[in-house]
């Protein structure tokens, strides 16, 4: 897809060179990332909230419990935008001005629905849970009736997107290049600290390998 | 301040035990994350993008170059709503439905000016750079005036903002407490990896302590 096929919304205005707009490269930031922020406008008035995403083929899955203010306009299918930001490393530029960050960023636009039927419910919260832990869900008890109530899901279709990424060293003016100072690229990842078990699991249970051997781009 | 003297936009709806309004717990939070989501309306339309920020007293200030379609629309005092989520560790519970994250988030909700003044944005472009790699605003060049004039930041007041979190061990009903699953939290943070110098800097300069020895809530 070009830059031209997007809709306006969805169009990268500024440093144009950092957009694109390919759907497998959108798909794994969206994979790799654990936390997204859904923006949604009441009368003008934006909200930004962090969510657990999962995404699920073509479509983006939104976890959210039932009641919130968020579940309930976007079963009502208003207009979100769904931003999901993996900050890769420092840039320490020579300037101050050309400090910068390396980073990969999907925005999506759309109208979420709200996941109504049982079934696909169920088996969107086991992909929620799959998402962040992956191998969990084989693992952990159904929800039953009462849980699936209870549990707001909504899917926004990946249809309106586009990336903006920035990747490599800084960008200093030739002018700079000559000055004592150190410049270049601090990377950053995610890290796990080592599982921590509740009380009621018994010491004889250890951490299954998934959590114990848990990696997610990590630097 | 207590729930009740907020306005009406920045009370938590949902899962209200987790919610504060502590200034200092929000300032902690904000001074602790590297990328903020800053939500704006346009006609109904909803964008979030993500952005380099700095907490400068009680205001944030969110950088972005001039030109593109946020700063523009910031600069005519638009409302927004900056949100920071620091995630700190999966929670898995026996069941599906109790998977949860633990994290900690602040929303700021106002209207962002442009910082214009020369030698107030000058110090701006410090404060993000200090903000973001701490010792480092005192080695680098200063900006000179083109760089200014190239370069948009923007100061949002932090008056009505709140915050939500979660920490703390799986809630499984008791019914699910004798299943012969592993339950419990694996902590997460930032993590760093081994500073990279660009071609331009002499292998006689060694990587600052400020960059070698960057923390940030690592896990």
């Amino acid at each position: 897809m070009s830059a031209t096929d997007t809709n306006d919304r969805s169009r990268v205005r500024q440093a144009r060179e950092r957009a694109s707009y390919e759907r497998s490269a959108a798909y794994a930031i969206l994979d790799q990332a654990l936390v997204c922020h859904a923006g949604f406008c009441v009368d003008g008035q934006p909200f930004v909230i962090p969510l657990l995403h999962a995404r699920d083929g073509d479509r983006l899955l939104l976890h959210g419990a039932i009641a919130s203010r968020f579940q309930g306009r976007a079963a009502r299918a208003m207009e979100m935008c769904v931003t999901v930001t993996l900050l890769d490393g420092l840039v320490l530029a020579r300037s101050t001005f050309h400090h910068s960050a390396n980073y990969r960023c999907v925005m999506v636009f759309g109208r979420a629905q709200a996941v109504t039927d049982p079934a696909e419910k169920a088996a969107a919260l086991e992909r929620l849970v799959e998402h962040i832990v992956p191998g969990r869900a084989a693992d952990a008890r159904e929800g039953n009736r009462k849980e699936l109530n209870a549990t707001g899901v909504v899917a926004l279709p990946i249809e309106d997107f586009s990336i903006k990424s920035r990747t490599g060293m800084p960008e200093d003016n030739v002018a700079d290049l000559e000055l004592p100072i150190w410049a270049g690229v601090l990377p950053m990842g995610l890290a796990t600290g080592a599982p921590q078990a509740d009380a009621h699991t018994p010491s004889s249970l250890a951490a299954p390998e998934y959590v114990r051997l848990y990696r997610r781009g990590c630097a």
